[in-house]
């Protein structure tokens, strides 16, 4: 890849979404991405970018984004890279015939993420899962990135599974709106309410960790066998997903102990010092009212999860609160990271 | 009791707190008893009940309760009844005084809830352990109600535990603004975010219920066996606390086998047909996002508990949600409701 | 009418949408007209409403209604009398085809507000423009109630134009979401932020006031002369729209003076103790932080204006604050006050 | 000044407060100054930063701040520049002491912004009452911004004033909860809700303008005579104060010729490229709907007021809509400027 002589060229599928502005601003000023394409539905085909979208994030809309002319999300794209925001209703097909004629669909939709072939990547968690895009029947491939309510727990949970082994996870989550994509929630339902409800969230929470925590053997993943019991609500936070957790561990373990493996938790994705890697993937808050959305949300990056409250559960080991921005590491920052970290293995070798 | 020839005079001991103003608020039409006298701190007593309080209610303050002139939280009272909304760091030396010294005291606070000798009380779940009063040693009594958080879940409970037998109990609580008091919760900490902790609450929703289903033999409460664990988080809502539960059950029993339990679930309360006795203890919602603090914190005079989503659990048998109105049921309601059923059981016969 | 056997039967217009379920919550209970049809689009007609309503108010939806079937919005329906929620898209065609077919059309839409022949209402400001109704050609009629911000406006300013002439009103808008219907304003626009523009609602505010402040004569409307300037925001209320006002006056008063005219203020409404008719149409609140959206809009089952705050104006003469309830008073509410003074008033005199 | 050497030591007073915090955030990375003490009430005095206080911010607490020792706020302090945050109750006589001992307090508390011989001081709007230090009789100097509500009004003011001349203006805001400090406004008092007083703030809007714009001769300010009225509410939002602003000018002005003249307003601030200067001091945003609190509060660090929604009006010549960070550019950020302006402007001399 002549990646020396400029950055490479993406695109972003579903640039007009919430997905696809948040992909916008976390590529703007990217080390080695650059937009050269946005691409959404029909509707929004051949308008101005600017045009185009209701631009709804607290930075500014990029000008040179702006002034991009949106196309359809089909192989006339020139870029090989695609970063997918698409909705769930089209993304399965589209992102299909995409990989299918040569493109790298970088996927935060859920359509393909238990495809037998595709990865289910974090990563800090599994990176060895990548190999799975060499079984894919692709001229390109698809990876996909975990639901936003999952990837804090995962992350929380990895350096425990290695060390210790889970035996059962028990989530409650208190989930941000924009979570629920734009316009999402209206208004009227979240001021002085909450939700305790979200459609299929519940399931993509209890069976996502058990493929992204399953072991790669001869080319497949065999899921790890792992009881996870959620529950999803949705509170008045704009951007952060709050989980409290407890945990049945294999091996006997001390609330130091347990500290100790978050506080020195690293991966492949910090040694590389891909860009948006954190620069550690799990801080421990120690004030017990810690940690919360609007304090702790944008650490390290976004791309951090924030732990705290660790202490002795009565019915589990041990219970404490997770908390990760879930449009930042949970969704775009997520899927560039996967990104980042298949550029660096070469898995973009056929982009010349 | 001279009950027929009138009301019977009450006063309100802390009088001006956020507490004390819901015990005005609902006692201000009751049938059986009429707020005589309103006591609080020094700093108030002498004053105007309007010049000395902040009245936060949406509610208007009532005239005459208004042009009270406050007196002292001593046994210069005239009213032999005490609605007690004093703070934790008073309440348990004033109210042990007046019982000592003859009044009845229906307390909120939490002082005297453990007391071996006090009844934690709650009219369609423990309305026999109303008999410890006659083992205390005081002249008059000291009757409590539980923390505004356990009073949902314990009601919720109840038909299961008499029915199939509760093994264990996991609860983690989105919790209303109003729990906190006025100010309470400063508006910067909350908009926007959610607090993971409430100081001492966790612990008072895993012990006051074991007291609450204890049986009551010669004159004792033994506490139900049970281990519960909870966790609690304060949300911006203004009333209601939401609470996400998971069961484990003794016997075997369908989800129609627990919906009925809780339909049919009925008490003294109602065959007294108490004033503030909610006309079911328990409505059980179908719809999938409900219940919510905002749509059915009120149901049933904001007396009831509204439960909904019970569904299989992978790692209990069954989980739910319960809604319940905080200073209503949770507090002052729960704390007047005790007293009409020990108005109706004669336990007031002294008062003459 | 033969009121005397029975109610009277009417019809929603636009019953699934915001506007139509307030109708429903409010003539739930009414004294005189019983809900015996709800009529929506196409899309919903010929289900039960309960499965074609989202319901999102906080009463339970009546069971009765949520059996009817819903209807279209046409001639085919049996009540002589309808309420109309419609949405401007569509309320000017099927009100007028009604109106022409025998209707008696209640609108609180915008769509016929300003037609030479039609009444823009309210009971207490211009019951005499009802006589309008006799100028139109219809065979049934269309009677107005005016926008949600305007109403509160209006009442405040109707004794003092009565009494000391209005030279000039200055009025910045503080705006609940109900105001914006269902789902309406997103919650990722609201959280933690203001929105400074409604559209097209400054200029009813600006133009409304004229026509209901108007005299008529020899049946046409004439125009108040008077410049209003206003300012529309949106903040994160649920209900209840605030208004800071400026006034210039033709002749001088003083603050008790205007205070006096305000608390004396009443109507036909009253007189006719019509059923909505709030006992007082303004009560001004003496606590300088006074009238607030969560205390006041309720106030007088919601059909009364609160104000406060009134002091001198260095720009203006005096300034002060007023609030009323934008879907009660300013919505459902107002339209059937209306109905219920052209029922006291023979207006529905063909209805037999 | 040896500021060659190394950056210059300061001290915060109220450093615990909100305030205080804000200076601390602010200061932490500056190019010039160094906080080398922190200093507060005698409370916390003697205790590390760290445990004396309640971090409210975002961003982390600088681990360098927090070990600092509180210290008192006399004249035992080391740094001779010291940034107040002090409460007005304390801030007056201590700010008068320093300054007598040589001390320059860089002052936002509102004690001394109407001294004779204090500048209320904007660096973009009368950088030459800086002068009137000479006068003061102090061995140091008492320099103040001005309040939160008053910074954004007047740089928007400042422009049209220069070149067309104001004849009255009428502002009506919507301020953030950060103003009313930390705990401030309790969150039972604004979630669904608005509160439509804020004590003093009214005539801080109506009096600080025209000492700000009033003209320097001989050494003392001539105020600007102009009519200002204003109406302050608090609401829910976090940071960030909106206005509604009307003008009336003295020459005619088109939409073009306003939008003209903030758009290439500048100032010695700019030129000197002081560090927390904004780029451009005013930005006209385009859309109808901006600025919106959560959208723009942060422009341009947080130092620059975002304007919008210019248009005529029928009472005044036009409206407009003003955004301002209240706790940045409104009080430590607009100190820090004040101190980074007299640091260029030679005024801290007598440091050596």
């Amino acid at each position: 890849m002549k990646k020396l002589k400029g950055k490479i060229p993406v695109a972003i599928l579903g640039a007009t979404g919430s997905v696809g502005q948040k992909f916008i601003e976390l590529l703007s000023n990217h080390p080695w991405f650059e937009i050269k394409e946005v691409a959404a539905s029909e509707r929004s085909a051949g308008k101005k970018y600017k045009d185009a979208v209701n631009w709804i994030l607290t930075s500014p809309l990029p000008e040179k984004i702006g002034n991009l002319t949106v196309k359809e999300c089909d192989t006339n794209l020139n870029s090989k890279i695609a970063f997918s925001g698409l909705d769930a209703g089209v993304a399965g097909e589209i992102e299909s015939n995409l990989a299918k004629a040569g493109y790298y669909v970088i996927s935060n939709s859920r359509n393909h993420r238990f495809d037998k072939d595709v990865p289910l990547l974090i990563p800090e968690v599994n990176p060895d899962h990548l190999e799975l895009v060499k079984t894919q029947s692709y001229k390109g491939a698809i990876v996909t990135n975990p639901n936003c309510s999952t990837i804090g727990l995962v992350l929380a949970l990895k350096p425990l599974q290695d060390k210790f082994g889970l035996e059962a996870v028990n989530v409650v989550t208190m989930q941000a709106l924009s979570g629920a994509g734009y316009p999402g929630v209206s208004s009227l339902d979240i001021v002085d309410n909450v939700i305790p409800f979200i459609g299929g969230e519940e399931k993509k929470m209890e069976t996502e960790p058990l493929k992204i925590l399953g072991s790669l053997k001869n080319g497949k993943v065999k899921n790890l066998i792992l009881k996870i019991s959620a529950q999803c609500n949705r509170v008045a936070v704009l951007d952060g997903h709050l989980e409290t957790v407890q945990i049945k561990l294999k091996k006997k373990a001390s609330i130091d102990n347990i500290i100790k493996e978050w506080k020195s938790f690293t991966s492949i994705a910090q040694k590389l010092k891909l860009p948006l890697a954190p620069l550690h993937p799990i801080y421990y808050l120690e004030q017990e009212k810690y940690p919360q959305p609007k304090l702790h949300r944008n650490l390290d990056k976004g791309m951090a999860v924030s732990i705290g409250r660790l202490r002795e559960c009565s019915l589990f080991d041990y219970k404490f609160v997770v908390l990760s921005h879930n449009t930042v590491r949970g969704a775009a920052g997520g899927a560039i990271l996967n990104a980042e970290l298949m550029l660096k293995l070469n898995y973009f070798n056929s982009i010349k």
